[in-house]
């Protein structure tokens, strides 16, 4: 339906219609996401069965059938300890079939819906009667030289991927994808979470692995710096533009030097408490964005989301299995020992992200609208959707404008939903602006020049991607 | 007018007239509401004036002329203390008609009137000039046998309706109910909140009747247990499928047995601090969703109003006197002890409510959207609008499906008021599932499957009403 | 364009259509604003160049190119350290037009779109070519007899103008402008947060400046508050019909006369902690409805605004530069004790404003449609804004109807720009009943009433403004 997701009301749709093709053939710009660089240093990469690629990395897609009553392993995840039995994929496939009404008008059945379309040439709704021939259809597609990840990053046409790497990433496959002779742009993303928060499960042996790839003897907190400030450098030599950070609040705080190696030692000896893990991440935040200042990298901070809520799914399967949840957000008092060292500064920039819609026009989009560092992320997880965004755009653009945004990141795993996800932020858009036009807020001139900066410039601008 | 409540955009109409057609005429299923079972259990009962029956038990309309300046004495609420003389019916009815204006846009003037239209036969609109000539058209319904409740029961084609009763109600009514030869499905729930919390005005007398009612003396924590297993299975044998539990927060915690009995001990010495209570409802909670995983009752959980809130009000008149103001809410970590325990269940259900909307697209969609026992509510209270319930809808379908929502409860005190609510409900849905459908987010195969599970199959499902 | 900010939808445009124009020509009631009374008092009074006027004094417009990179200075701002030399302010509007497009969407751009074409005559849309030609033709018509304050005064057709003043304001301006024979109505506001607030910088010396202005000694507890119901009298000699109290909370607390009195001893001593400066003012907004429950003027309170977020813009310009961004609101915990003392009152109201909407639907809805003595304040500050009156329609009236709400406030500096905002206020109060009327909610009936209301009738009755 080539109107999709545009308002029912004729002037309405036919304006968000001609904003649309205005810049539906866009490049896709791709400047935050969790896709694996193995993907594409692999040539010949195949992405395995259908629900391989499809239902078993997706947790947007179990969470929900667990939801209803299935267990994970009836879904394909391996539970940690190995002995399990993985059902037929087949079987897998045809249980997501059975069970495809759950997710009538979620986003995620739209992007299945529209990859199956659009990517796949697949037009059927899913359904038990015709399982089978799609799973054998989506088969035979991955299959074929078309469908390798290279392929499809052309096929695409995404000008730019970055994917999310830990600090201590060697960042071999970015070598790899450099060395070879193909063209497609894919950066990595410097993201110091499991050597920041120390009370992240793993942190000791991450510091020796930050040792390891430093060359460094990360020993206190002044060569902890040094050796996040080495990674960072070497993060850029491979073309990282920008550093993503992900916390539970978003609360600074500004230690002195011996206050933060005093926490940092105790850290190394197993011995820093919950309240000193948060303060000490507090502080590497602002520790961050002075890096940031320096050496340029475009910070982004992620808040809100309580990982791993449920222990016996974490205790079965790890992380990532649906059952991070949002908190409460806040940043007006949270972020101020940051804003007050770094908020005026004109040659950096913050990107903002949260889980806690009230936030958006209470907080971000005032702070958005006042200090030049500031940008605000689009709508994350569970509002990357036609209601999250259009609630998105409704809650900040008429406090911070649409220059203080920072366009689209798909955030995703599922590679082949790329298309899928940018094509509904730039219907949600053309919509959204065709209602302000239409209403006489702004005039056409207005309207293409937006629809582009959402679309396109803005993610390009504010991940400095120009180049 | 067919159409009221649908958009205005032709498109979108049309098709929530048609969706709306396909379930207009389905049963009503009221799983949660607070209609008092002696309606049903006397076959002659009268519900005496138009003011007795619209005016005195809804705090819905006294509240809102209380904020304009009128006393609750001059709208008939009998004070507690006797002796206060009461205005004459007529009187009172012409004040509210005099000051009907006050509820443009409320859904309380929604309510009445579709409820004089529909079960009155009049389409006039309230205003000073017709208030006697309505007050005398209503009473002369009233006297006649099709206003009996027994009898509006089957006019409004109720499939089940169920009242709320203290744990320690004998549900003599209930019984008589069965007893009769009427054929009104007509059912109790468990409602154990005055033996619960321990705060409550009048608990250890409660404890006192929960002895007499259940045989067994409550004189520790573990009697008290055993007495309350006893009256749901009680409470089962009269029909019961479900409990509700009300509290300020959503907050859970368990207690060791011991630390459970010392605050039961001090409560029944009238010790117990705040603090303790608070946690003894936060343990009571977890306690009754182990009995639920048991019995098989289905569990609710209505959180965050401040009760009471005008102390004058209350001194004067009592409880329920339209003061009851909402609190933020939060799940995410108050339900975190018993979704520990209990949240994985498969053979067990628990309705949340709440009066904050914001806990909606944050908190609650997201747990219900991977909770197996999770399920949400209908939006409650004040929430129980179009714009309410529309803003429910995106809020939260987006992430949970509409297959992890209990469909719709009437809530109400106000019998005749049912199918306008149910039919509220009902409108709103066909229009919201209009306007995904016109958009192209569902297709009408889905949207046919949609209003039938919103409108009818959810609350049957989720309340256990198939037997 | 005649319909603007009117849906598209035909039906609901031509029903905002016919309501806007019942209402449009109605003059308009300014009751809470913070234009200069010297505007009013100088029949002469000129406005200065076209910066003057437009940029310099609007936080707004200034905010946003901050946020963009530009410095204050480069805006016209003046330090509070002299020295610094200012732009041209025909360089400073050219800047403003070459940036233009960050206001798009904004109601700081709509606002000044219709203030230039309604008030200068300038149908241009800002832009980098036509920046000089606007200034001239601005400037051209500041010089003009019908641009002095008192001509605009009558051509935007204003019934009656409120200031907002310091208690210890002398209101000579005001006392000029009754004794000049021009009839304009402006009438000044009574706003006591310097000497309230304990840790407001200069309280001390304004503690100094109430007692000359009162002619009272105030050197405790009871010569303060008579010396701030002297001044209250003294605002009333002179129109006021207003008091206006700002805090970061709406904390509430009524203290013993004696703990007042030895927490301003320390205040006069210097020595009040923050915490004792918070419970002052929680304790002193319960005096104020006190002292409003005696003497009739109307309580405004504002809440929720961090004023100075930047501490080295502040240290550079002072305040009011657009760096207050906004905290969470609570009003059902913290106005309690306000509410337990005075909410009942029929004989006084209390007008709540603040700037998390999420407070809108579950607090002050609910409060306003219950205590007597509560109205709801128009949207504030950011939220002065198509979508932000939208939603506030949207979260309040279905739970508190209209006429618990207190009508509109431009609440601006910017003396030009209050037809602009009262336009947009009455066209989307008008498109939001036609809303309603089209979906059947209202009749024709309400609909006029309820513009005119929410128009006109409703502020002024709300501030007493009909004498």
């Amino acid at each position: 339906m080539q109107d999709r997701y545009f308002s029912s009301d004729p002037a309405q749709r036919s304006a968000a219609r001609v904003l649309y093709r205005s810049i539906k053939d866009l490049p896709l710009i791709c400047p935050h996401g969790h896709v694996d660089p193995q993907l594409f240093a692999d040539p010949d990469y195949q992405f395995g069965s259908p629900v391989d690629l499809l239902i078993i990395p997706d947790h947007y897609i179990f969470r929900m059938l667990y939801s209803q009553g299935f267990s994970l392993d009836e879904l394909g995840i391996a539970p940690l300890q190995a002995g399990a039995e993985t059902p037929d994929h087949r079987v897998i496939w045809q249980r997501v079939c059975d069970n495809w009404h759950l997710f009538r008008a979620t986003p995620t059945g739209i992007w299945l819906r529209d990859e199956l379309a659009d990517v796949f040439g697949i037009e059927l709704k899913l359904n038990s009667a015709n399982a089978t021939a799609i799973y054998d259809a989506i088969a035979s597609k991955l299959e074929s030289p078309e469908f390798r990840p290279r392929a499809l990053f052309e096929r695409f046409n995404i000008e730019v991927l970055a994917t999310t790497d830990a600090a201590t990433d060697t960042l071999e496959q970015h070598q790899a994808i450099r060395d070879s002779a193909w063209g497609g742009r894919i950066i990595p993303t410097f993201r110091p979470d499991a050597v920041v928060n120390l009370d992240r499960p793993g942190w000791r042996d991450n510091i020796d692995r930050l040792s390891d790839v430093s060359g460094l003897t990360v020993g206190d907190y002044r060569s902890y710096i040094q050796a996040l400030e080495q990674r960072r450098s070497f993060f850029q030599s491979l073309g990282a533009t920008a550093t993503d950070h992900a916390a539970l609040t978003a609360w600074t705080e500004w230690l002195s030097q011996t206050e933060a190696d005093a926490i940092f030692q105790r850290a190394l000896r197993g011995e820093a408490t919950a309240k000193e893990a948060a303060r000490f991440t507090g502080h590497m935040l602002i520790e961050m964005a002075r890096m940031s200042s320096e050496d340029g990298l475009v910070m982004q901070l992620h808040i809100g989301s309580w990982r791993n809520h449920n222990p016996q799914l974490y205790r079965r399967y790890g992380r990532d299995m649906g059952a991070d949840i949002p908190i409460r957000g806040e940043f007006t008092k949270n972020l101020k020992a940051l804003l007050d060292r770094f908020g005026n500064r004109r040659d950096m920039t913050l990107v903002l992200f949260n889980l806690d819609e009230t936030t958006y026009s209470r907080e971000l989009a005032p702070l958005a609208g006042h200090y030049p560092i500031l940008r605000l992320g689009p709508p994350w997880w569970f509002f990357d959707s036609w209601l999250g965004m259009t609630r998105f755009l409704d809650a900040v653009v008429e406090t911070a404008g649409i220059y203080n945004l920072a366009g689209f990141n798909d955030d995703t795993r599922a590679y082949p939903s790329i298309p899928a996800r940018h094509d509904v932020w730039r219907r949600v858009c053309a919509d959204w602006l065709a209602g302000q036009l239409v209403r006489g807020f702004i005039d056409e001139e207005d309207a293409y020049e937006m629809i582009r900066a959402l679309a396109y410039d803005l993610a390009k601008q504010t991940y400095r991607l120009e180049g």
